[in-house]
């Protein structure tokens, strides 16, 4: 059976939101009230966890500690991934030194660059490494999945000294569409386009400029 | 005619192919290619700005640098945005700093946060704010867009006190469902979310703990 990724994603939302219902001391969620906590529709949420097994007491809703540790166990919460950067600008600077901070599921084990005067320097306790090195550093160190921190018009090259070093996934912040192998998988973070969406959205639609129709520009392409 | 969101978040994805071919000094697309560069189905691509307008020319394509210029005009990204963060912890601060190196789209006017021994750093070239002034502070600088810095358990009194000082949009990468007045628009950045759905599919279905199916807690809830 094929699960939708949008389910998958928003386990991680249910997940988070249990956490903080637990913190609260609540032991027993009902649907409706982790509903209204994750503002997804109760059913949705009975839909999404079906794809995984069933969950919760009939009349009485799910054990809070039980369903995280249920969604923990599906997501592989629990174990520490190994990631490795590619980029140490500022975006991958930053990422680094967030992570030091991050008591969560992953490290980052590596860090590239191809810009000769960031070699060997040290973000977040990772060292830089050229890009010529990621073949054996990332088999090395065990990285398992790689993020793309480097300018659109290079993130396709890094992608693909990924996958030839061998890492199975990728975490992409550049604004393009990785093409990768089948067996690799990739996630889109770019936050620069959920940026995008908000400025359309406050956009009335009286300010935008009127287009100048022309003739020759007015008929759908081949 | 109400729009999908993502048919608006595909055309920020259109416009940096573009731009990216447009550098490689490619004048004319057709849409095969631009739908090749973006990863994106062609008839998509036709359907997508189609609820825009009619683009390009039969038989030729579209002309690279006019289809840049009617995006920037549909997603508003000439005007600079104004943004006001909360939350100046590590990941708050590595957006402040990044964002002083994009010549992109947005700024950030201000910076809150209700760490006593944070308030007062220039983080990035802005002074954070005790978030009592965020009334103040918000009005007078313009800030048109929130971005949601700070841990989930006080991200939804974050987006309260920036709903209440007058922003209209929110950038969350708070791992939670914000709950946000029909007047105010949310766009969800947490990037974690993106890395669990690839935990999700990196992780063998045989290596998850087999669930210990108990009487009790295998009947769906109401």
């Amino acid at each position: 059976m094929k699960i939708p990724s949008i389910a998958i994603a928003r386990l991680s939302v249910y997940a988070r939101n249990l956490e903080l219902l637990d913190q609260k001391g609540v032991e027993v969620v009902s649907s409706v009230r982790l509903a209204d906590a994750c503002g997804i529709n109760p059913a949705q949420i009975r839909k999404d966890l079906a794809y995984f097994g069933q969950f919760g007491v009939r009349g009485v809703g799910y054990y809070a500690k039980e369903l995280i540790l249920e969604i923990r166990n599906i997501l592989n919460l629990d174990k520490k991934w190994r990631l490795g950067v590619v980029g140490a600008g500022n975006l991958g600077s930053a990422l680094l030194r967030h992570a030091q901070f991050v008591d969560g599921s992953y490290t980052f084990v590596a860090a590239f660059d191809r810009k000769p005067k960031r070699i060997g320097a040290k973000i977040g306790g990772i060292e830089v490494s050229p890009i010529e090195a990621m073949n054996d550093i990332v088999k090395k160190m065990g990285a398992e999945i790689g993020v793309i921190a480097v300018k659109p018009d290079w993130a396709q090259e890094a992608a693909d000294l990924l996958v030839a070093a061998g890492v199975r996934g990728i975490l992409n912040f550049a604004p393009i569409q990785l093409q990768c192998p089948a067996h690799v998988f990739t996630e889109n973070a770019d936050f620069s386009l959920r940026l995008e969406a908000l400025y359309y959205k406050l956009t009335p639609a009286r300010s935008r400029r009127k287009r100048h129709m022309k003739s020759g520009s007015v008929i759908a392409p081949k």
